[in-house]
């Protein structure tokens, strides 16, 4: 910000007509004036709407007459109504290939993943038929593509497994499933109608990396029991553990399945490392995951290598999704674990989705609003859960390729979900010989993608407090458990930030010399001392947290200049960057003036910014703290002024 | 912070040479300039030392020899050995005066708190002995005065009491609370000996007057008990259960105990109100609750007043102290809650300790170390536990008193402990007959010092959200629970915070008139906005919590300038009151210059400071996102230079 000299006053410093100078001083001197009064209401209103409402969702009602405001509501809650006017068969050309595309895709990744969650593998298909239709109407989103994903998968079955055993149980644990897919909706719709989104906000980049990459290790961990075919496998998810079964399972290992899964691995690894080097080539990894499963359900099938050690799917159900809202369990014993399942499922899920919206949305340059994309993936899950599907959010990889396919509309969602409906109703039949190896194989080449180690060195290189964040998120996971790590990782950045604010930064000024600039005097080595003068700012907003380290580490900085010798006149608290303070930071600038009163030195205040100078006028109409000359608007004036009164 | 002209440039907006202005811009234009390199570690160093040393206590230490660092040391550790050396008669005599004036009060209070606590009358004056004499030793205080105090006795006895029933199960519940303090002393002293005596500074002073105003209430409702000579009574501890609990047992109320109850609160609260109104006059209120149990008691014996409905403490035990260190419950089912009632009580009574300590120290210009005071009382706690004392801690109105009555040094402590002593050996028969009337009495006056409706009435003056959270600590502790109200308020004022750095203030910039000062428009009528400019200034910290608000804000603004229909050809960013940067802020800086390329906008960015310039340097020597003139140091002459490139 700026301080001032007019035309004639640079005669000040060097004119010694002491009356002249006052004059002189009197004229350049601005005064730090008090926002116009506004009532406590209207504040509040202005809080609140700032608070729920940033974006300002309504601006585009305003002075329209009702009938447009009718078909703007509409178009509001229903997306799909500003776009299916005006769509055209160019249009749906495009969005047919992506979607076949992403079919091809999400067809052996639904059933992969329905597995990585304990859940029959059919309902991974289930789960990519009706949330996709539902998104379709709902989404604002271009590119989004809908289905299961696989973090969301791992939490969902790790969470549930902790209290029912999928392999004995498997009805009650598919229909907890259901239930906290339920939960994870509501929680997901809610967060979005009570304009509560920026709750995901808190889930930093460094803490998503890390989490990413612990989970993606775990779930690829995971998939060493089919990759091996080992049948007794730790139930457990941690690196330890699982490392301890595969070795102590070593008997076990078949040397077949083994074959089999590193080929396919290596094929599917090969096939992303080309589309990643090739963007135009992504189909070749699209492609890569189903032209597996039909290749290796052929060998399975004219060698009937099934009886060689290799275990295959087996018998899978045909048909469209049967309803489940008779399934949910609501008035049991497991009612809170499903409801914790489902947040933190729903809370990850949501970050997820919304997080691949916004990337694609900022790369085409249209724009997603956070609130309602919430709202429309929770819809979309209160539907799946009463039509035999899990939890579901926006895919990164699979919306990747939806990109690159060059999808136009959310039409491509219902162009996959056709397929898969197809599939369900013809094709099921045709996965009865699919090996669980190569099932296994496609999760990982999923999964890979998902340690990001070039930003994990950017992370690295910019900033090591959030590489602690990454580094705490990603070692939880892997050695605690997923919800662990994640809760980990969250708390220390809250109480990062609350240690900002706990222990703000002071810094000293000084005059950069032949200008009224006053700066950092560690940063900026020009910059000079004023003598007499000790001239600090304080970065942050003053509040009950940080006012006892304030007024000791100020009582401090005097002391030490004591302790150097230098005679100090005044004190010049610049607030410039003081964006909002309290009651108990009001009693602090009191306290602090009385304190240096003791000690015979002047206190002035520097450029208080809105709320704060009104907090300061109220609190000086009671109590007179502050005289005449004790608020300046600049640092070069309060110093000229201060100078030219001690002369 | 301050913006700059030197000398002759005054011309450069009248001068239609533009190559004359283009040198004259070049020369005024400072550079932005990053710290001086620092190795990580020194960093870390650096960062570390702030958080937990801010108040360097070793900075006495260095140049001294090794027999004075030893000196010190000791110093340090035991404060008593800073002033005993010089202790004279003329000092003696004031500590003693001011000794036996606490010990007046301390005597009553003690009986009466321990009842609070559902504890026998004798754990009060046990705990009056004990620590004050371990304070005297390790405290830096000179003015407090250490005892049992109301509000950690409600807490401690209220929570044992959910557990155990004091009145069938006396010994057990006893034990606990021996227990109970022994944690709370061992949660105090780490919280000094690990330098986290900032987490006390979360409770905020409107926080802590609800929360005490909250706290009166129910303790002075709880006394309804004895000064209606109620016998059947709720164990509940809020409102609507206690007031019910009396208006059902109108039949219980005694009229000699109603009548002796109003006659002695009246006459307490007269001797407060003298003694608030005329400060020298201390002594009235001093010397009143000993002078009730005086007369009361003589009342009593001489009326035969305990066969008439009034109910009486009855025998006690004499003698000092006996040890408890063996009746300390460590291996049992009630850990959890006893640590649970440690935490609590401990955090609540360290507060007030430490706060009545600051006060006083301020009043006598002298210093109270934190973390000392927090290692003092702790250790106090700790010792008290293995002597058959709860939890005790510098109480506010005995030290209030003690400063009126003139004391010096902790010695006044050493007095009160001696008069105590010798009321534990002698004078205990002499309680036989004391009426619990009184006690309830001597309560109630004790605690309606803890509502402070001036001060209540200064924050909704101020600061509506702090009243707002003061009203929640007060509200949840009536209607509640001691402690829900306390996290509740806790949990506003930490979300408040939370909230100020999610929603971070944006202001947009105008020049005052004549000169280079930019500030907020709205702030400052005179100020004009710069056509061609959007300049917005950011005032909070950057981080992962804001960034996708500050992207949406900031989107919106530019909307809405070319709603208005002003035609926009720069954007000045002033980033002087971002204190802080994390990873998530610097892609959000990229990202928001991309954004603007795309709408033909250029960003320049004003006055980073150390860190953020830092962060910024890094990244751009990554990515390339800034241009050579995209860094100033005012806002001034990124204006200056942008208007003369743009002719």
């Amino acid at each position: 910000m700026g301080s001032a000299r007019s035309n004639g006053e640079d005669s000040i410093n060097y004119n010694n007509n002491s009356r002249e100078v006052e004059i002189a001083v009197m004229e350049i001197v601005h005064k730090v004036e008090v926002p116009p009064p506004k009532s406590t209401i209207n504040k509040l209103k202005l809080r609140f709407k700032e608070t729920f409402f940033p974006d300002d969702p309504f601006r585009k009602f305003k002075g329209q007459t009702l009938s447009s405001k009718c078909i703007l509501a509409a178009q509001f809650l229903f997306p799909i109504l500003s776009w299916a006017p005006n769509y055209s068969l160019s249009l749906f050309k495009s969005d047919l290939i992506s979607g076949l595309t992403i079919a091809s895709l999400a067809i052996p990744q639904g059933i992969s993943y329905a597995k990585l969650a304990n859940l029959p593998p059919i309902i991974g298909l289930y789960s990519s038929f009706v949330p996709p239709l539902v998104y379709a109407v709902l989404g604002s989103s271009k590119d989004l593509a809908v289905g299961p994903v696989s973090i969301a998968s791992l939490i969902m079955g790790s969470m549930l497994r902790q209290a029912v055993n999928p392999n004995t149980d498997p009805y009650l644990f598919l229909h907890l499933a259901f239930t906290s897919t339920l939960f994870a909706g509501i929680f997901q719709a809610s967060l979005g109608i009570f304009r509560l989104g920026f709750i995901i906000d808190f889930l930093s980049k460094a803490t998503l990396i890390g989490f990413m990459a612990g989970a993606a290790i775990i779930v690829s961990l995971q998939q060493l029991k089919s990759l091996l075919g080992i049948v007794h496998f730790t139930k457990q998810m941690g690196l330890v553990p699982v490392l301890t079964s595969v070795f102590h399972n070593t008997n076990e290992w078949s040397w077949q399945t083994i074959v089999m899964g590193m080929s396919f691995l290596g094929m599917l690894l090969m096939a992303r490392h080309v589309s990643m080097k090739r963007p135009n080539l992504f189909w070749i990894s699209a492609g890569a995951p189903l032209a597996s499963v039909i290749l290796s359900t052929l060998l399975v099938f004219l060698f009937k290598a099934q009886n060689h050690g290799i275990s295959v799917i087996g018998h899978l159900e045909h048909g469209l999704n049967p309803p489940s809202w008779d399934k949910l369990i609501l008035n049991t014993s497991y009612l809170s674990m499903v409801m914790k399942t489902g947040l933190i499922s729903g809370i990850i899920s949501l970050t997820e989705g919304v997080a691949v919206g916004r990337t694609f949305a900022s790369l085409k340059d249209y724009k997603v609003d956070g609130n309602k994309e919430m709202m429309a993936i929770g819809l979309m899950n209160i539907v799946g859960s009463c039509s035999s599907c899990y939890v579901t959010t926006g895919a990164f990889s699979r919306s990747a390729v939806n990109h690159n396919a060059g999808c136009k509309t959310a039409m491509s969602n219902v162009v996959m979900a056709v397929t898969v409906m197809v599939t369900l109703l013809f094709l099921m039949p045709l996965f009865v010989y699919t090996p669980n190896v190569v099932l296994g194989a496609i999760i990982v080449t999923a999964v890979i993608g998902l340690i990001d180690l070039p930003a994990t060195y950017h992370i690295w290189k910019m900033d090591k407090m959030d590489f602690l964040v990454l580094l705490s998120a990603f070692l939880g996971v892997i050695f605690i458990s997923v919800q662990d790590g994640l809760a980990i990782a969250i708390g220390i950045s809250i109480f990062r930030v609350l240690l900002q604010i706990t222990r703000p930064k002071i810094v000293s000024l000084g005059n950069i010399p032949g200008s009224d600039i006053y700066r950092n005097l560690q940063q900026y080595r020009d910059a000079r001392r004023v003598p007499g003068f000790l001239i600090l700012a304080i970065e942050a907003p003053i509040n009950f947290a940080n006012t006892t380290y304030l007024h000791e580490r100020i009582g401090r900085w005097i002391e030490d200049e004591m302790d150097k010798g230098g005679k100090i006149a005044s004190m010049i608290l610049d607030l410039s960057s003081v964006s909002a303070i309290d009651t108990s930071g009001i009693s602090f600038l009191m306290d602090l003036k009385k304190m240096l009163e003791k000690r015979d030195l002047q206190l002035v205040f520097v450029n208080p910014v809105g709320e704060v100078m009104e907090k300061i006028q109220r609190a000086n109409d009671i109590h007179h703290f502050l005289g005449l000359e004790s608020l300046y608007l600049t640092t070069g004036e309060a110093v000229m002024s201060l100078t030219s009164s001690v002369k």
